[in-house]
């Protein structure tokens, strides 16, 4: 069986962003990224610096760890990264799914899998402008397709006006993706630093931005949040 | 056409608590509540020596400042209150979905309205022991089969551990129903004083313990939200 790069496995707790905000959830976090977004605020599942720290792990030794961690009730598990459709999810969620558990995963839609049918729920979040990434829509849209029947929501972080024009631009040729957005965390925690302080007003400054921008251009096709674990908890990992 | 006693009409902001967080909305709320919970925090919309702020208002009123507020373009609105469920909302959802609008109710579920079924979703928000109220679960039944097929959602408030246990028994009863949990605001703005500061910390400290205690305790059914608006403007009213 062929492993996974693992950078974090962690949770329950709830899952702070986008379509399942709230839900009880357990993470699996990848390292290795085929992007390297300005912002990125993951640098510890993306940096080759890390790479020492990504343990390759097949899917019964993840899926071992899920249950300890669930204590054995199934939840939902999110597949993050890094771009967690780098690896093979596929055997993981065969395995979860006879037990009860869902699987959610969220990639910015360059690589595409056979396995994203069998998920419970697949989060494409295209890269805006700000950061310094350029999308290749035909991987996007092979993305959209391998879902198949696999419910499907879009997430687009948007940091500044740029972004904005671009995500309405993404909404309208994606139009029936339930659309969720959230605004920058330009204080992303260094990798080595992960509980490092945040700048709290600007990131409730930055919602009220997104809020009010959108608003007041009458655009109420998306769902706006912040990242709710951050104005809980700041930028603690693990929670 | 019969009136409907307004309370207040603002919006578009964003929902900030349950099933439909993140939503852009506007809200009408009544006047008028057949509970006095203890802990309410719209007793500006409940206690009858605010009376003299309810303006009885018809449907065509009603969706005329919902169409002035939002510029036409449909989004989806709250009805809230009070308790919604004591007016005659069916002209208004008849006159809104013509053109596009949805609307949400919620209620705690003590009063039925044929016209449930109408609602783009009906959120039931049974209210716990801490509240001081008893809930006739007779007429909880009547509210679940009334909205027939449209989209149902429970949210429970919760801010003990008596509460708590309640909440799993009713969660049991209705399994096949969504629910949100979240933690009572224990310091509700008084009616007076709408822009009263609020303990940040303290309501900090219950979302995160109403956390640890549904995921300790392996309940992952409900998804756990706080009530995001007032994370994000305090109690603050009409944003
Ligand atoms: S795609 Fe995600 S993980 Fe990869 S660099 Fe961008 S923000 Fe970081
Ligand atoms: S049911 Fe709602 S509005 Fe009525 S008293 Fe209770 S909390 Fe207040």
């Amino acid at each position: 069986m062929s492993k996974i790069r693992v950078s974090e496995i962690f949770g329950p707790t709830i899952q702070g962003e986008g379509a399942l905000i709230g839900e009880p959830t357990v993470f699996v976090r990848t390292g290795g990224c085929d992007y390297r977004c300005s912002w990125c605020d993951s640098l510890h599942a993306v940096d080759s610096d890390y790479r020492a720290d990504w343990l390759p792990m097949d899917a019964y030794e993840i899926f071992e760890k899920i249950i300890k961690l669930s204590k054995g009730k199934p939840l939902t598990v999110s597949l993050s990264g890094g771009n967690p459709a780098i690896q093979d999810f596929g055997p993981l969620i065969e395995m979860g799914k006879k037990q009860g558990y869902r699987f959610a995963l969220e990639t910015q839609g360059s690589i595409t899998q056979d396995w994203f049918k069998d998920l419970d729920l697949l989060i494409l979040s295209p890269k805006p402008p700000s950061s310094d990434q350029v999308v290749d829509w035909d991987a996007f849209e092979a993305c959209v397709r391998a879902a198949q029947q696999a419910r499907t929501a879009m997430k687009i972080v948007i940091f500044d006006d740029e972004d904005y024009r671009w995500a309405k631009g993404v909404a309208d040729r994606y139009s029936s993706l339930p659309l969720y957005i959230q605004p920058g965390n330009h204080t992303p925690p260094p990798p080595d630093e992960p509980d490092a302080r945040i700048d709290m007003q600007g990131i409730l400054d930055r919602m009220e931005w997104l809020v009010d921008k959108t608003l007041n251009d009458g655009w109420f096709a998306p769902r706006i949040l912040p990242q709710l674990h951050v104005l809980l908890w700041g930028n603690k990992r693990g929670v």
